[in-house]
């Protein structure tokens, strides 16, 4: 992997905060892997609906993810509470790779982080289509100088 | 259904404010029935750890789910932010009924409400034994007067 | 609870072999209780929309999940087979009363078994609605006499 | 990404027949990116618990997750059955890491593929260990030729 190590809060530019779920905890006492994907999920959805790139009934465009990563490098375990990290690492025509990440609440290096890739799409065609201008600078706001 | 309704704040003791998460949200862009019952597992154990009822980690002894139930009143959706609900309805020599409901963050009314019935189970032997007298204090603490 | 206990394979109309995931084994090494809710969930479901009565795109009614209930018997572990069991009990003018379980693969007896009951609504108003007569007939071959 | 493309059928080594559930369906109508990993979780776990790999209980030694990768080429749904595909890229000292997928049942071509990377850690000390030569035989087995 040649992919930039982003494990510090600085690194990130909206943090969500969310709790974790007593089934979240695998036979091993930590959260499970798979959980982590959820968190990324659910920070970056959080985003668009918020900052109204993405509506969710009847909307012709929608988001597919394509690629996602994580790297694991501590253990959480519920009932901690831990805060989602998002950040934008490139924006294409028609796709778009955030940095994202999760802490500890509180923490300020990163107990996971990795990559989640959207390609918008065009739900009748189901072909991805380039990114309105208004979208695209509602995510590059998600740019870390 | 005999059991008695408790869809109102005052009905219960303790409040867990708790994420949802993007994928809960079924295809009718509801939060999925059996999410609830995460809250509600969630909310019911969280009691157990923070009151020193429930150990994790070599445990000799453990609560045991024998049943669950859940009237759904009103549709969540992500993102919206919840409250979990718990009070205790009754305790017995073994076994712990609990009052559980889900609500919209700061709503008076319950958007879900149901029972959470736990049996202290010694684990070598995998049977039922009575509740010690330190835990059935301070469960007690969740009854509602 | 007045309900019967229905654990008997015998007593159900429809078998639905499922797998569990290693994730849904929790510390205790066993399925955790909500997730026994999923295998009724996709059931019941698995039912509709092979008997034509659920179509999931553009349908005007959908079934809402009114009240659901379980009874665990034995535990269950991944990596276990399972079958989740479904038969009517009840046919209302709007609501439908399933009865569920989930057995071991090939198990005499339940593992765990409940209720699920659904009400058919009209999505534009979200109100409930008479079940249409087909859908009526359909769902009652799942009576057991 | 410079990861070789392992998306037939003919790459992997080992096939495990998995059920999808009615609630792995987003609100899209397609099972959430976020449940391809338990799918992954799954498969790895189930070879190492049936080659005798992995103890679930009192076990001195555990694989922790340290990465996990998934491309999505193709969507799937619910109630579609689906085969996840496992096979060794590479086993180091201490770690293992496999080539995974996901295929819908009898698919040629993969809807998913990624990675998954495991470090053999000793639980008392929490760090990673040499794997055992019958441990690192057995799985040198899920190797393509």
């Amino acid at each position: 992997m040649s992919e930039k190590k982003l494990i510090l809060r600085e690194d990130y530019k909206k943090f969500y905060p969310l709790s974790t779920r007593w089934m979240d905890n695998d036979m091993f006492g930590h959260i499970n892997n798979v959980i982590y994907y959820s968190f990324f999920d659910t920070a970056v959805t959080h985003f668009l609906i918020e900052s109204d790139c993405l509506k969710l009934n009847n909307n012709p465009m929608v988001f597919y993810v394509v690629h996602t990563s994580c790297n694991f490098i501590t253990s959480l375990s519920y009932p901690e509470e831990i805060e989602a990290g998002v950040m934008l690492k490139k924006i294409g025509n028609t796709s778009i790779t955030y940095g994202v990440s999760v802490f500890k609440k509180g923490a300020i290096s990163a107990a996971a982080y990795g990559e989640f890739i959207h390609v918008l799409v065009d739900r009748d065609s189901n072909k991805s289509i380039p990114i309105p201008e208004n979208i695209r600078q509602t995510i590059q706001s998600l740019m870390k100088n």
